[in-house]
């Protein structure tokens, strides 16, 4: 029998640092990829049913244009209309939908039309009819929706007491949607009886769908009476504007309907699916890791914490991989993806919280030899820098010393970016059109 | 032919938290057990070989007793005489070796005789002579052994000085050797032609053999004129005593012999071996848990940083194995140690790292069903506590609450001990008489 080539390379035992940079940015591209909102949303589309009359798409989101021209792409001349709603400047030319734009992170009146109209769409869909929801980060803001009777300010200025008084995002999420016209669920029941596909690209950590975009067709099981409790508890019952309180009294009261529960009909033609996610690229990137040889091994997609002492630990497994083989045997891709912190010092330096987490890491594998991190935040931006991020090397800090920079100065001072600038250790991809959070992979050749 | 029972046994899908808990506890014992310093010895000693004259013992530590106590055991009557030198309280009763006390960690002159006697057997020791040697954390401050025309507070003088200009552990460690008639080879040196057996408990990250117990058996790769040249460095050269001075500058001009260095001949007859260390104890973890039924994930046995923050990422990656069975499918004990630090804030609460750290991990596996953590000290102590550590569990949140205790609060003022006594969820284990730094153990079932 002949003997067939192994379908998995081992990088060859001369691995240099120039071939882990290369091959750790092979693996990066791949996870972006698999969250480019275009090919995300390319791929998970699927052949319009037959008993499909008219073929509609809502959506709203930064990637929102993209994953327009995507389902215009697949579906061609069997698309009827559309509308879609996307931050200032995020517009593309598309051919039967229609792209508005309004603002973000602080909704605006234009936002207030755009729902409107994407309400209208879907409250007009048919039981024949397939509306496709294309839901991404930013889509909570640019729906703004407040219920009848209450003006958006007065919708704000409720979130602004809560976020004062230290609510969780769970606590405002339920708060919100029971002033909301879309979200919690309600766009599901507006496009009831119509057959509803949202296709959802996550920057949220957990890819929670109800949190993402505020869930506006995913079952909400918060009440009315637990909204009240929430401002009850933290005595905003006197303070919020008469129309919120005057909404919420309703509510409890039974006088107006509740956002759809889980197993309510509305549910039932509809279908929620994750199209793009910080776990999916790592999925991909998992699967690029191999391809090159690498053992890969998913550690978390939800990192958190400061972003200098994640890099710490992130270290402490790379270190154990060269003194003894743990977790896996090198070569291994410990994959990671999440969103940390940066306590700022006062010292005003310039980075971002992915390459001030690729400088701790430097320092953690100062001398490894052929080992190399990466750390990037997917929207191509970490900090006010033009970098997604940076490289460490176990060479860093000898490489730095060369040119007399000291990298705990530049960690105390949080100026990751100078630092990685002159070391030519920046990660820089221009903007990419996506958001599935932060991406961390160290290899161990 | 009849079905073998499988070795492995999976615990019941219905493993409770409480089940976890034993686990963890069975598993932190079996790590425990591995750095006990007369078990570990005893483990690690063989037959005395025929050629062997006379068998003496030397030694020190806060450990040195208990391995002594093995060496007797092990070895009854061919045993000849020995002499080691422990911590004050720290004597065990000895049959043939002398057991001397000694100041720790701020040495004193009964150590500077201890040095002296233990020097003296290994001279006096010949070529047909077996010499174990036995060193556990502490043996530094034990032997101080400064140099003739040298005295033990000029010696510290210049300790001081360095560590208050920033020195690295790394600079201190030479210029200390260079001041020492015992570390840093020497005492092979002396003990040459006699065969020597060093049998070490590492106390220190990454098991150095030249650091622990400043390696008196070890290779010294540094030289009196890097000695001189940290002290030039830090611009000490006209601070420190003129004794010292004298000193470097006489070898520095190569008037006095050199540490014995890699290579050199007093190495020929001598062996160096760990018998109990971090990654020694988190190897019979792994055994253990195996033993119960989850695939052990040996992830790092240098863990440091803030205690809190390292936990994060520890329950992120716990997350991880419930979400999506990365970067390995339940159930599964991640394993790892180190040493965290934790920077007090002002509010005078009372806990140690390894508590600090089950409380932060409490926060962040809050919820997850069938999650259990435990960070302890092998030493078995944890701050100014009577505990070693603490266990976190997805329950610890919502059994705080029903106390009315807030976690985020007791985290903020570092007042994990009084968070975890009254949910009864303190790791005592009394002083275990070793140290092999801390354990953390995370179990999802």
């Amino acid at each position: 029998m002949p003997k067939m080539p192994s379908k998995r390379s081992k990088p060859s035992g001369s691995s240099t640092e120039a071939q882990l940079r290369k091959h750790a940015l092979a693996i990066f591209q791949a996870a972006l990829a698999a969250a480019d909102p275009y090919g995300a949303t390319l791929a998970h589309l699927r052949p319009c049913p037959d008993f499909v009359k008219n073929l509609y798409v809502v959506g709203a989101g930064k990637a929102a244009a993209a994953m327009a021209r995507a389902v215009e792409k697949y579906y061609g001349k069997r698309l009827c209309a559309g509308v879609i709603v996307t931050k200032y400047g995020h517009s593309k030319p598309l051919k039967k939908i229609r792209c508005l734009e309004a603002a973000h992170p602080v909704p605006d009146q234009a936002g207030i039309h755009a729902a409107q109209e994407i309400a209208e769409l879907c409250h007009n869909a048919t039981k024949d009819d397939l509306v496709i929801c294309l839901i991404s980060g930013g889509a909570s803001a640019l729906l703004p929706s407040p219920v009848a009777g209450i003006t958006l300010e007065e919708k704000q200025a409720t979130t602004q007491l809560l976020l004062a008084c230290g609510a969780t995002i769970h606590e405002l999420n339920c708060v919100r949607k029971h002033l909301s016209a879309l979200k919690g669920g309600q766009l599901a029941h507006l496009a009831y009886p119509a057959t509803l596909e949202t296709l959802i690209l996550s920057d949220v950590i957990g890819d929670p769908l109800d949190v993402i975009g505020s869930g506006p067709t995913v079952p909400d099981s918060s009440t009315f009476a637990d909204a009240w409790e929430i401002l009850y508890k933290y005595r905003l019952t006197g303070k919020i504007p008469g129309s919120v309180r005057h909404h919420l009294e309703q509510g409890v009261n039974f006088r107006i309907p509740e956002t759809p529960k889980p197993g309510d009909k509305v549910f039932r033609k509809l279908r929620n699916q994750l199209v793009g996610s910080n776990r999916l690229s790592l999925v991909a990137a998992q699967a690029k890791a191999k391809e090159l040889g690498y053992k890969p091994l998913l550690l978390s997609t939800s990192l958190d914490g400061e972003a200098s002492e994640a890099a710490k630990t992130f270290a402490a497994i790379a270190r154990e991989v060269r003194a003894s083989g743990n977790p896996a045997k090198a070569p291994v891709a410990l994959l990671a993806g999440g969103e940390t912190t940066v306590a700022l010092s006062n010292h005003h330096g310039l980075g971002g919280r992915n390459q001030e987490m690729a400088l701790a890491a430097a320092i953690g594998i100062e001398k490894l030899e052929r080992v190399v991190f990466l750390a990037a935040g997917t929207d191509g931006t970490d900090g006010p820098t033009e970098a997604a991020g940076a490289f460490a090397t176990g060479s860093t800090i000898r490489r730095a010393a060369e040119i007399e920079f000291d990298a705990h100065e530049f960690l105390v001072r949080n100026d990751s970016y100078h630092f990685f600038r002159p070391l030519d250790d920046l990660v820089i991809t221009g903007p990419t059109g996506t958001n599935v959070m932060d991406l961390y992979l160290m290899l161990v050749g």
